[in-house]
């Protein structure tokens, strides 16, 4: 009996880590969708469970860097048309819903602000802070034409099977 | 052996108890999705797991009651703005593709009473019914100035870590 | 401790066993949204990971046939406009932001075809030649009239019990 408890201890802890973990795969580049993700990721990583975010398409614009950046590499002209058009970095986002040019991310923001919730360039440093992995995906850069040298430090790249196997050694996963 | 076997048996209990759980974030206020969402809720507790949907940002909208409602607090400028603008209620939800200035929504909605669906305000009342817990994110009723008054009743309030926590628990977790 | 050790490594392929595998929700008709899904759904795949893709609402149209079909039944009126309305399959769907009246959409196309990765109808024979289920939501092929004729070969059709028992039987789900 005292070997099969110690089994069954043993297990249970082999169990316990294994199937802890949240894996979110950030295909959205919306404002709202941002902060819900990375609220979700920061409650989850001070409850001690890994979290990754896997950013692809637009997810990809959240980590983008502001402002001109020196590139190694000339884009081409199709690759220099995604970068303009899309938003660069967090404080570019607008909303899902109700944006109305602009109107409705402003008013959500000062109402953040006013009640004391973390704006999202905040959000992503607390959540780099807290160990949270953050993975671009690869293959969005390579469509869109977006170099390392335009997203955020701090951040790892990766492909879908990057995504996958990270996901499968956890227990909780969403699209967002 | 017997020993051993005895453990595999609870072992396996514990986990059968353990990994079974279905847990939502509903994001979204969006007829079609909220549809999809009480839909697979329902199903599932029909075949005995544990759900919970977690109604944070837009997805609140669905939990509203409609009519006028009496507040014991009066809201500010900003709180009345997000409450006239955003629907009050699963009646006011509209399709999150091919509304069409609602004649989708209408479409939808007629041929769902033609082949016998339930409509939205009836799977809710079939959800509660069958045990399905409903949570409001606080934080989300905070920034837009949503009063516990003004949400149906037998709801519950919850925060992130509730969220987080309910997810762990269970195996199935979606981002709506 | 032999006893507990073969029991230990019974359970542990019992459990891995039983927590592996990959379920998706498609919602969605977005065609950004459904080369993520099948670009996933192909990595978990080729990782051998059980993977199921059941197609509800929108994502219905995904996997429906290009061109004329005969019908074994007539439509209703309504049952018709929904399929005049809504895209005929993969080559016809836009994408969920910058589609720009076909031009974003076709800017991509024409990426992803230079960057050598596989277009949506490549992706979803790859996805059936790896054995990824794909099931079609029957309440949605009752609401919206689609026929099963009208959908490609090789798909099969269920409830939101079939979503959600498959589900259940995996670690790893995604409302897309």
């Amino acid at each position: 009996m005292a070997d099969g408890a110690s089994v069954a201890g043993r297990q249970s802890a082999v169990q316990e880590k294994r199937i802890e973990g949240l894996t979110m795969l950030i295909f959205s580049g919306d404002l709202d969708k941002a902060l819900s993700a990375f609220i979700v990721a920061n409650g989850a990583a001070a409850m001690d469970i890994p979290v990754t975010l896997f950013f692809t398409f637009w997810g990809v614009n959240i980590m983008r860097r502001e402002g001109q950046v020196q590139l190694l590499e000339k884009k081409t002209f199709m690759e220099s048309m995604f970068g303009w058009m899309m938003p660069k970095g967090p404080n570019k986002l607008v909303l899902s819903n109700m944006n109305m040019g602009g109107m409705g991310t402003l008013m959500l923001k000062k109402e953040m602000a006013k009640k004391n919730v973390y704006s999202l360039p905040k959000l992503i440093e607390e959540a780099r802070e807290q160990g949270v992995r953050l993975v671009i995906c690869t293959m969005t850069m390579d469509i869109m034409g977006i170099k390392k040298e335009e997203l955020m430090p701090g951040v790892e790249f990766g492909g879908v099977t990057t995504f996958v196997s990270t996901a499968n050694e956890g227990n909780m996963t969403l699209f967002i």
